[in-house]
């Protein structure tokens, strides 16, 4: 008899409703009485569990008894109608055989434990309620992505992990090479000869610009790759490696991509809520109060678009006093954000901030002393991501290159982009990590993020 | 009036046929007569390209005259149908702007240029023919792998890159360190407290053992990233950052995962051909002939099983005299992997190696001494990747680990899978530019791969 998966049987129950079924899978909880015992029963391909009922007929039906949390074993039955409370459909079991049982030391058992326990045990909490709902959503919302991408006709851009020239000029790269550290110590010299690249060289922090080269041949692309930030920040969006979606369209102005990104991020929400219900109805039980109306709001609203100077405006005039005061040719602070959305109770994309505050020398130059960014600021988190239309004008590239003292050397091939059939044309990079937490609710970028690298944590 | 995309354009060509349209792309080629003249036109977003007629009733007909290949324009004019050979279609022109103009010293003119130059200018080969039918099939097998696993219930599962244990074993891991290289050569020793995780990591060389932390949490994932091996060799094989696509499935065994091998393969050429019809007749009658009936085949052939000891008898029975002679307890020669494509006339999974051979301490043990995996021959190109169950008995796996002499600390946890819940569970590698290399005909890994990473090179 051929086994089935759980998220095929709760695709068409009725279907299965009295006919015998084989399931494999683990046991998630176990509940046990004098005759009879449940087993909350998963096998991980959908959220929703499936209660098996067994009983004393069972000839093996003493070793079903001691069966442990996390078992694997191999169920056959009859899907009944269940007559508890709490589910639809169970299983009552015919035929149960044990494939690899658990050892008693399995650090996860079916009480609260702490989110940092659990981080302790990555390799295990995938296995909890928890994280099966995280990853799921984590995994739809990726092919929401690629959907949405490839449906407009834009190219997926594998641009690269090594790289020589540093996008944001933060000198805040992981440095890579194949020298012997302990051999540098020793002999008191470094060792280009003994270098992979004949150079250390560094990971990426953003496939921008290798986007640009492949958006001036493709009119469309967009990247969805892992980068890294060697900032040693220990806070709860810091992690040194995460993944980042970077579209960069051809011939496409700042409100061209603000279009995009608005697009984008309802339908990522709007495609994953569909798919995923038992999912968001346990988060937004036991993790975020609310969490699928927030979701909801932003499918149904329409982003707010403000420039600085409005905002500035805004916030001098708001009548509460804020911790750092609201300054025209300033950084915004997360109080200021915070109000901004409340004010418009809505998303804003705040456009047209002062170079000067904005410092990144791809963006587009506007004759008023502003770039043609934007940054999106989202109800409850403040800024999530930023975007822009980069400067097109060789010229003036050139000109912010030398005003911020970069060695030109490494941007040659990226400002001939301008040289040879230049484009208006825009881009951002949305760091997907944080994306999921706005859209699971959780309040660490750790619990996101398999296996999270952060300043000391390199396990597994 | 709003402007489109010529892939929109080549979808419903009727619709469009006698109407005026506006299109924003790049000169590919410019043919000029005395009043008037053909410029090809693309925007990227579809491999045909569009020929644009004008003449000298423009009022910058002068103008247009002089502009140069890859200037970008934006062009409108009435959709009508071609006279001319080689074209349905063509756009006549009432009006075109230009956009940036390409500069003179344009390294890339409408000739052949060698693949070797064309590296050299990897930015720019993205607009050429040949890499656009490249990177338009490369992302479109992308999102045929997502939509194969995804339809199919599987978690996409992002592995770290930053890692602490090797997979492989193979010490061809690249070092990720953030103390600085002269420093240590000035003070004479190294310093642990300026590495961002507490020491130097490496790169990971495949997401195998976090995938498999997965599976026995989800029954069914795959990975699709990156991968980094440091491995020396200048061949047209191998290159420094690859990207792999690694499913790992529960309750799987080695037949099982033969199966969904087999079944992405022909899922991911027949999605791809289907979607790239243009592509594919460029690359058969530019790069391999015979392309189109070569993926044909592997559509419609069901692939062999034959195990490691009947393909040695195989080969020690053949007619034909080898370099190497085939023996039992020997890997194999590419001129004996071929011989078995030739033998069989189909791709062929070589299973049950001696574990002599496939030394992986990954891989399930059978008392007859080979091992339980499997290795995928393709006529013409030989080996590209292989599979195996994976050794789910917790004691056989640590005596491997030890009689490898490898650092058990390391894999406590990858053992400890074995001890919570073990099942049978099978997995593989599949080296994604290896697979578009087969797809396209392309013999040079540098030329699949959009900003090569190889000994010496890190351009870009």
């Amino acid at each position: 008899m051929d086994y089935i998966y759980l998220n095929d049987l709760y695709e068409k129950e009725e279907e299965y409703l009295g006919k015998k079924i084989k399931l494999k899978g683990w046991i998630r909880n176990h509940r046990k009485q004098k005759d009879f015992g449940f087993i909350y029963f998963s096998d991980g391909t959908v959220f929703k569990q499936l209660q098996l009922v067994y009983d004393n007929t069972l000839k093996n039906f003493d070793e079903i008894q001691k069966l442990r949390i996390s078992s694997a074993i191999e169920v056959e039955g009859e899907l009944i109608k269940s007559v508890g409370q709490g589910q639809d459909y169970e299983l009552k079991v015919s035929d149960l055989k044990l494939h690899g049982d658990c050892s008693e030391d399995y650090p996860i058992q079916p009480k609260k434990h702490s989110m940092e326990f659990l981080r302790e045990q990555s390799y295990l909490r995938l296995r909890t309620n928890t994280f099966q709902a995280v990853f799921r959503i984590r995994s739809v919302a990726s092919m929401a992505i690629h959907q949405f991408f490839q449906d407009r006709g834009y190219i997926y851009a594998h641009t690269p992990i090594f790289t020589s020239s540093d996008c944001e000029g933060a000198g805040e790269m992981f440095q890579v090479t194949t020298q012997k550290l302990e051999e540098i110590a020793k002999t008191g010299k470094t060792d280009n000869s003994k270098e992979y690249f004949g150079r250390p060289v560094g990971l990426t922090v953003s496939g921008q610009f290798e986007g640009e080269a492949f958006a001036q041949a493709f009119s469309k692309i967009y990247t969805f790759g892992p980068t890294f930030r060697a900032d040693p920040s220990h806070t709860p969006l810091h992690i040194a490696e995460f993944w980042q979606i970077e579209p960069e369209v051809a011939f496409c102005d700042l409100e061209g991509i603000m279009d995009i990104s608005e697009d984008l991020m309802k339908f990522v929400i709007k495609y994953t809520l569909e798919r995923c219900p038992s999912e968001f109805e346990f988060l937004n039980k036991y993790v975020e109060e609310g969490l699928i109306d927030k979701l909801n709001t932003v499918i149904n609203s329409k982003f707010v678009r403000a420039t600085y100077k409005e905002c500035i405006d805004i916030l001098k005039k708001a009548k509460i006093k804020f911790q750092f005061k609201p300054e025209y040719g300033e950084d915004l602070a997360k109080e200021h954000e915070r109000y901004i959305t409340e004010y418009f109770k809505s998303p804003v994309f705040i456009t047209y901030w002062p170079q000067k505050v904005k410092k990144c020398f791809y963006m587009k130059q506007m004759d008023d002393g502003t770039v043609a960014n934007a940054d999106l600021e989202m109800p409850g988190i403040g800024e999530t991501y930023g975007m822009s239309q980069r400067e097109d004008d060789f010229d003036k590239l050139e000109r912010r290159i030398d005003e911020l003292g970069m060695n030109k050397d490494e941007y040659i091939w990226y400002m001939n982009l301008r040289k040879y059939g230049t484009t208006v044309h825009s881009g951002f990079g949305m760091g997907f990590e944080r994306l999921i937490m706005y859209m699971t609710g959780m309040s660490n970028i750790r619990d996101v993020s398999a296996f999270p690298r952060t300043p000391g944590n390199c396990l597994y």
